[in-house]
Order: C-alpha cells, then structure tokens, then sequence
C-alpha cells in the first residue's frame, strides 16, 4: 500500500507555513477517510481551519466521518450560513446518527436547517429499534417504473444519481410504492437502449423487513454477496436500502460484542482508547463479582473435604492443574459451538450431532491428557501411585464432562432465546471447576481409603 | 425475508413426480444460491440430474458455491463435453480455488479443459501465498485508457463486460499495464458521452501488492468503504482486483481465528460440523497438554506451601476463587486489547496508555471484589478476621496484576511479531494462577504468623 504518512507531513508543513492556496489545492484532491484522519490529529482551532477549507461535498463526507465528539465542536462553531450546504450534501443515514448522537443544543441547530419534509423523515427514522434493519437504511436509492425503456431509467439516473448511495442496484416499485424487482446499473448498460425495464428487471428479489434484526440483515448479505439490500415495510412498500459497507461495520461490530460477552463482559460499542475508567470498570464488575461468588461454592466443596486434604495435603497441589485444564477443554468446546452459531452454520436441530462429536473428542483428548499426566506425575515426579493414578482418572472424567457441556450450553441459551456468547470459558470453567473438584475428590476417597 | 422453504418443498415435488420441464423453467429463475442449498441437501444421483437442468450461465455459479466433495463428485461424473462450457462460465478466481482443492485427477480433468493461456495464469496464481492479496484476487476487470471517451469506454464495457467479475470501478492503465488511476461506472454514466477518462479518473488511488497479507487488505476496505481494490505488482503494474464480497469471507474467517486461537486452539477454516473427530482433537490437544504441564509449577508452589496449607487448611477453600477472578480479571483486559489490535483501534505505540488505564480500572474492580468478599467472609461466613483479610488483599493485588498482563501481553506479542490473539485468557490464566497463589501464600503468611 501507498504511504499516507508523506501526504499527512505535506499538509501539516502547508499549514505551519499557511500556505494556505496551495493546502486548498491538495485538500481537495484527497480522500475524504484521510482528511477526516488529519482533522482527528489536529487541535480543535486548526481542525476548523483545514475543515473550511474543503470544497462542500468534500466538506460532508468529512464530516460524517469524524467523531461525535468533533461534530458537535464544529457544529456550536461554524453558522448556519455554513452547515445548511453541509447538512444538504450529507447522507440522509449519516444526518440520523448525527441527530441520535449529538447534544440538544446542536440537534436543535441540526434540525432548525433541515426542510420539513426532512424533519418528519428524522423523526419516523429515530423511531426504528436500535439494531433493526430500519435504523440501518438509507432513503436514497434510485426507484424505477417497470414501463421505463433503459434509456429513460439511465437518464433518470443521470439527472438524480449524484445524491444516491449508490446507483448500482436500482428498485423497480409500481404507483404504490410496493417493490416488484430490482435491476442492476450492469444490466442497464449492457442492455440495449430500447428495452424495457419489464423485460429485464429480476421480480424474484430478496428483501428485508423494517423490523428485522440486524444480524438476519448480515446474514442475508453474507449469503448472497450483495452491494445493497432493499427493506420494506409489513405492506411490501419499500422504504430503503441497505449498502454493503455499513454492513462490513455491523458485521465487525457483532464480533466485537460477542469477544467481549465471552469474555465475562457487558458488551459495549465504544471504542476502548476512547472509553473513560469509569464506563470499563462498570463493564466489567458485574460478571467479575457473579463469577466470584459463584465459586466461594467452589471453596465450600473443598470444606467439605478438609479431612482428606488435612491427610493428604499433596492432593491439593493437583487442584490448579484439574481446574485450569477441566475449565480449557470446555471453552474450546463453548467457543467453537457458539461462533458456529453466530456464522450460522451450526442450528438447534444439530445439538445431538454436536454432542456426539465433542463426545469422542473428550475421550481422545480427555485419556491422552490424562495418561501424560499419571505417567509424569508417577514416573517422573516420583509421586505414589494411587495419587497419580486418581489425577489421571478425574482428568478424563473432568474433560469429558467439560467438553459436554461447553458443546451443549450454548444450544440451549439459544433455544431459550439467550445470547449464547454468555455460555463461554467463563461461565463453563466456574461450572467445571466445581465438577472436577467432587470427581477428583470422589475419586481419590475411593482409589485412597 | 421472504420464506425459501416454499420454494425448495415446490422444486422436490416437481423433481419426486418426474415434472422435469416445470422444473427446468423454475430452477432458471431461482438464485444461485439458493440452487446450491437444494443441491446440497438431494443425494448425489438427483443433484446430478438437477444440475444438468440449469442454463449454463446458471451452472456455473451454482457450481462455484458447491463444497468441495460436490464439485469433485460432479467433475468425475459429467463429461468433458460437459465440463467445458461450466469452466468457460465460471470466474477466474474460482478456477483456481477449484484447482487448490480439487484431488489430482479431478485437477487433470480441469487443466485438460482449459486453454493453454489459462493453465499458464493458473499456474501463476497457485503460486501466491495461502493468506495473501494475491490469492484472494481475480483477473477479471475493466481496464480503461486514458484518451478513452467516456462513451468509448462505456462501448468497451458493454462488450466485455457480460465476463468481468465488476464493471463498478474501472482501471485507467497505460501501455505497459501500469496502474494511472480509477474511474466509477457512475461517474461514466453521469459524465457527458464526449468527455475523456482523462478529464475524470481519479489518480491519486489506494491499491495493494499482491504479496500484502489480507489482514491488511480487510483494513483498507473497512476504512475507505470500497467495492473493489486493485492489486500491483512491484512495477505497479495492475494484477487483478479484489471485491468486496470475497474480503467479507476473509473478515468472518479472521474472526473466527481469532476466537479459536483465543480458546488454546489452533485455527482451522474447515467448518466445525464437517470436520472429523481426529483433525479437532489433534487442533486441541497441544495447547491443553502445554496448559496442562505449565499449570503443574503451580502445583509446586501449593507443595512449596504444604506446611502452611496443613497447619490451616481453611486456605485451600480460597484457592479456586482466587485462581477464577485472577484469570477472569485478566482475560477482560487481553480479549479488548486483542480485539483492539484485530481492528486496528490500538497500535503498538499506545502500550503506555492501556497500562494507565488498566491499573486505574484494576484498582476500582480490585478494591470492590476485595472489599465484597472480605465482608462476605468475616461477617457472613464467620471465617477469621485475618484470613478474611489475606483473601481480601489478595485479591486486590492478583487482580492488578492480572489486568496488567492482560493489557501488556498482547501488544508485547504483537511487537515480537506473533499473533496476539494467542496471549488471550487460556494463557493469562496460566500466568496469573502461579502469581495469585504466590501473593497469596505471602500474603496469609506475612498476616497470620
């Protein structure tokens, strides 16, 4: 790839200097991604500068790229002379999530160079639950008539496609509104100009609802490869599109969640570097202090068993081992299952074949791990038999049960409707250790005495 | 979304009573996608008999989606009268996926029915890395001159067009192939018929080289929203493209590494339900057995202690909760900085600020477990006040400490040049419960004798 860093200097040294017709110049030849990057390094003074600077439609396209934090600088700082033309050439999904993110004081500046009309489609917008298809969708598509020749639809697209999010799928709708098919901008120019849009239009086209969740929507473009998906209302009316890119973001952002549930956490969009101590502290204490208290249960087995152990103080030199191990197989097994879920490529109705495989893995695994750690312990450490031989024992009953029920939790909080990420090595390991503390004491009490 | 399951019930009747012209008019019009899911399902005589069915065109896209064993099955039970027309149809990069993965003789076949100039491109493309630019990419793009008119290059396209894999973004090269720039097929449409690509190409754009990893090539999209990327040679000189559908694959595949080597496995693309037994044993077992023979030093510093634990066996009650909120303290830490780093929120030069932020968040979440557990202990449980106190302190440093490593580890890795992922909560856990034991044994020692 190109240096970017090079360019960043160029631009940096042109305002030191405030060369200011040659930074104009170079501005506008750039990539919106990057000027918003540069904006991001800059003070808030020389931000405002740079971003004055920039040609209009440059200018929003910048804008909708910077944090919330520095819209709503630039906004309480620049007229509305000067944000009407921005909030004109903005995205009409990109003025939603500004007007969901901003201040009161900027959504009323917002609002005050919005049209009516606008303002009433902002307000039907806010109203879609957060991770629906709906909040994901833009209103700018391009809508066809099935009675257009190719000419007439290219040369509506040449008059209104400047203002669309994209151009490459266009939506064939009849006087209704109601979505009857899609035509694709290849298809269009491929055809002769004559054509009817009827004739080459495809009305077997896959859509979403308003309400559908975003997942289902990733779903769809992850199993079609589409550029863009339309959504319609309960009356097949359609109401806007979906674009690919703002789905890569979903779909980076569903993993990003499912990390963090797994890793005993309250999922959060925020960026880490950006998030204060406080807000990472509440994430995280919940699921700590659960977790804890679960095992002080834990502690109260080992109680029960003070005897033996007072006996046999060497049995308990073995408990971080059985634990640590018991807890690892079945997080292998948890993770393995719930990302099959999320990919979708695992379903309910396959939990027995599920169990049936981590079955035969457990014992493989379970009796090798199990073997290893007798012979080392017996041969090598010198440690007496029947110790030796109840650690390998209870490692091979302790993996098995790990890895069944890290197969089998998370199919069952999806049938219960669950998020199953919340079935990951945390939970089975606090749910192992207190398994494979009874096996192990169970097991050595028979073995020992 | 629409229901599909009408539709596949609708093909299984027509093909259970024989009704073969009903159901050639019906699959014709089905997607390719949805024609493979049938496909996949029937048993191999019918799936045979469905897929000679479909119009070539068809074919071969619903050939290109099929596993691995269906196309290799397929192959050995067509013709090369038949093949021929399939492989012409299908997508350059598709060819040679099918070529890495197809056994010997079913490569033969393929080669045999490919032009000389072909088998030679094949060859070449099998020789780029398994995770590179180079392997995702395709052969199949516009390429534009720059004293091309806009409706000369929009003729060009409809010619050619029918066979490139996007005709979306188009790729100015010069005599020798080198890349000048890129032009949108929407900024063609939009211009006027006499204009020249010249006067409209975009030169300053972002491409790759064809031995970049795909991690990078993942970044580029997610950052700059694109549809397509070019590839380069070392001369610049214009490979082929990338699109974004085939980077959403790499995207789900990266994550779902991350998440397998995360849970002490070592990543596979093979899908978990069509993976035997042995191959998922043997991706588990190394990281378990490592785990398992690191976590006997732990034993040793319990053996360190015997004397301590056999004088107050109440100790040994603490040792699985203490272990659990150590290890899960620390796998929250690694599994945002990991995920960080996957997304490239962190870079390596933040290391200073996750430690600031870790200790501060360490110290709030440690001071409450510590603080809740020693109430729970002495006042609830009535155990003594300076064992209650040992545990309570304990906790407050071991948690420290894990958070810490958890936020220091993955970057260390990633600045030694190793996947961070691999410092997740398996191996933190590992470190941790040797130093919370450590802690502790000092701790209870120092307090109680």
């Amino acid at each position: 790839m190109e240096d970017k860093t090079q360019e960043m200097e160029r631009i940096q040294e042109l305002l030191d200097n405030k060369h200011y017709t040659a930074l104009i110049a170079e501005l506008a030849e750039m990539n919106a991604v990057d000027v918003a990057e540069i904006l991001d390094k800059e003070n808030a003074a020389n931000a405002v500068i740079l971003f004055r600077m920039l040609p209009k439609d440059l200018a929003a396209e910048v804008f909708a790229l910077l944090s919330s934090e520095q819209q709503s600088a630039f906004i309480s700082s620049i007229t509305d002379k000067e944000l009407g033309p921005i909030l004109d050439e903005l995205a009409f999904d990109d003025i939603v999530d500004l007007v969901e993110e901003m201040p009161a004081n900027a959504v009323r500046k917002i609002l005050a160079n919005s049209g009516e009309e606008e303002r009433k489609l902002i307000n039907q917008f806010l109203k879609y639950p957060p991770d629906s298809a709906g909040s994901l969708m833009t209103i700018e598509y391009v809508s066809l008539k099935k009675n257009m020749t190719v000419k007439q639809a290219l040369d509506y697209i040449r008059e209104t496609g400047l203002k669309k999010e994209t151009i490459y799928t266009c939506y064939v709708t009849d006087a209704n509104r109601v979505l009857e098919g899609i035509v694709s901008l290849k298809e269009l120019v491929l055809a002769p100009e004559q054509e009817l849009i009827e004739n080459i239009f495809e009305s077997e086209c896959i859509y979403v609802n308003t309400h559908d969740d975003q997942e289902s929507v990733v779903a769809v473009f992850k199993k079609y490869a589409f550029l863009a998906l339309p959504v319609v209302d309960a009356e097949k009316r359609l109401i806007g599109i979906i674009t690919v890119d703002d789905v890569m973001d979903v779909m980076e952002q569903e993993a990003t969640e499912d990390f963090q549930i797994m890793a005993a956490m309250q999922p959060s969009e925020d960026a880490y570097l950006n998030t204060g101590v406080f807000t990472l502290a509440k994430h995280r204490i919940g699921w700590l202090m659960l977790l804890m208290v679960s095992e002080t249960f834990t502690g109260r087995i080992i109680e029960h068993y003070t005897e033996l152990l007072a006996r046999l103080t060497i049995l308990t030199s073995f408990i971080p081992m059985l634990m640590d191990t018991g807890g690892n197989s079945g997080s292998q097994s948890s993770t393995l299952v719930i990302r099959g879920l999320a990919t979708g490529e695992i379903q309910l109705r396959d939990w027995a074949k599920v169990l049936w495989k981590e079955l035969r893995i457990a014992i493989m695994v379970g009796s090798l791990l199990g073997l290893t750690i007798f012979v080392k312990s017996y041969f090598l450490d010198r440690k007496p038999l029947l110790i030796s031989a109840s650690v390998g024992l209870t490692l091979i009953v302790t993996v098995t049960i790990a890895k069944l029920t890290g197969g089998l939790l998370p199919i069952l909080a999806k049938k219960l409707h669950m998020d199953p990420a919340i079935m990951a090595g945390p939970l089975i390991t606090t749910i192992v250790d207190a398994v494979s503390l009874i096996v192990y004491f169970r097991i050595a009490g028979l073995l020992l005495f």
